[in-house]
């Protein structure tokens, strides 16, 4: 069983391709909604809210944990990991083997929160693979809140993501790295804005695609998908209904 | 010396009218910038920071102390009150006592952040003194988000405005509460949206107007102002220039 979180609605952006991925499998999805958002909290409350997060999903006999959150990956993964005997995965990490494949890559963009931008966690993990590589980060700061708010196609979305990526006019990036897992619910109108030279990188697909090399699943049927936010109070069913196409059913962690 | 405290630069708002109701005293301003945004904290979280704001301004020797953020005031002015030997007061009584005077109005707006609006503070303070007036309120998530990076004039901002305005539609209300201190920053955007009919009340107002009448100063020259952070690294500073018209110098809490 698979247990992944994110503070909010953007982890399913990673469930949803972990799904399509191994549709066998049992999956856990916690969305921590009482304390979203984690892009501008400390490092020290980021690792203390991973943890809780960890051992709330140990508590429901998952076998892997998926950091569904680019904060909690860049913040509190390296510092948490060594504390659990369980698999623990980022999205970064997976990202990074997939970037090393391509070793023409230029110009890298990287955009995501506050937090993750801060830590310079993307941009370190490239030059690991990619010395050469140019990296361009870009803090959104309001993206994940609209994202939970479902303002992930309206003219407000646009401008505010034709604002962010101003940054990246005449840098020619071939790639952006979506590095928050609410920014692909804004996939569409990013790429209308970057255009179709760009590639967009989901690290969600990335991280099915790890997954699915080191699960050997031998389970029949269709896995069993449990959902649980510590508040209900969101806009969470609304964007899940779009993003996913079917209804899921809440339950209070 | 009055002390003022907000989670970020929305507490400006309040700052400026205290400055011109009483221009000779000194104040000291705290921006908790680090632990930006508190509208969607939990209670206990927001209580925490809140007696950690009031012993940063109490240690720099503050006679008075005013919470000039609303979901501060909301969620934690009650608890605190009681522990410290010190005046402490925040943005929701003076303006209650100014509604008080108006025994017509019949609706009443309030926008403020998730957390404010949740503990229905206004409401219940509104209903005490005016308890036939009906209440309508409005959590606005972005906003305050959106007043830190200081789009407060641009297309987004205007949007975002119409979109969260949009529940007051034949509604009647005669005044809007800015329940958090961030919003007096978008003033101009909400009068178009509103137009001249409906009152605006900006808190910091009534506060200045409160202080003024427990102050009777009697120092003469212009007095001595200082700005502290939290955290640096935000759009603190132009956010300031543009809502002062001043150059300020900011200092590390």
């Amino acid at each position: 069983m698979i247990g992944i979180f994110d503070s909010g609605v953007g982890g399913l952006t990673v469930y949803k391709e972990i799904a399509k991925a191994l549709p066998n499998e049992d999956i856990i999805y916690l969305g921590d909604t009482k304390q979203f958002p984690y892009g501008n909290k400390s490092k020290e409350t980021i690792i203390e809210l991973t943890k809780k997060n960890i051992e709330f999903l140990i508590s429901k006999n998952v076998d892997i944990i998926v950091i569904a959150c680019g904060t909690a990956t860049s913040q509190a993964l390296e510092e948490v990991k060594q504390n659990y005997n369980i698999p623990i995965i980022g999205i970064i990490q997976p990202t990074i083997n997939e970037l090393e494949k391509d070793l023409n890559t230029e110009n890298i963009g990287v955009i995501a929160t506050t937090g993750t931008i801060r830590s310079n966690s993307w941009e370190k993990e490239i030059k690991k693979v990619l010395p050469s590589t140019n990296v361009i980060n870009k803090a959104c700061p309001l993206l994940a809140q609209m994202a939970e708010e479902g303002w992930t196609t309206n003219e407000i979305a646009k401008l505010t993501i034709k604002e962010y990526l101003k940054v990246f006019e005449n840098k020619s990036i071939q790639k952006l790295i979506l590095g928050c897992t609410h920014y692909p619910l804004f996939k569409e109108i990013i790429r209308e804005e970057l255009g179709d030279a760009v590639e967009i990188i989901n690290t969600g697909e990335n991280v099915a695609e790890y997954l699915k090399n080191i699960i050997k699943t031998s389970i029949d049927g269709k896995g069993k998908h449990e959902f649980y936010l510590t508040d209900l109070e969101t806009e969470f069913l609304r964007v899940a209904k779009n993003l996913l196409e079917e209804e899921i059913e809440l339950k209070k962690a």
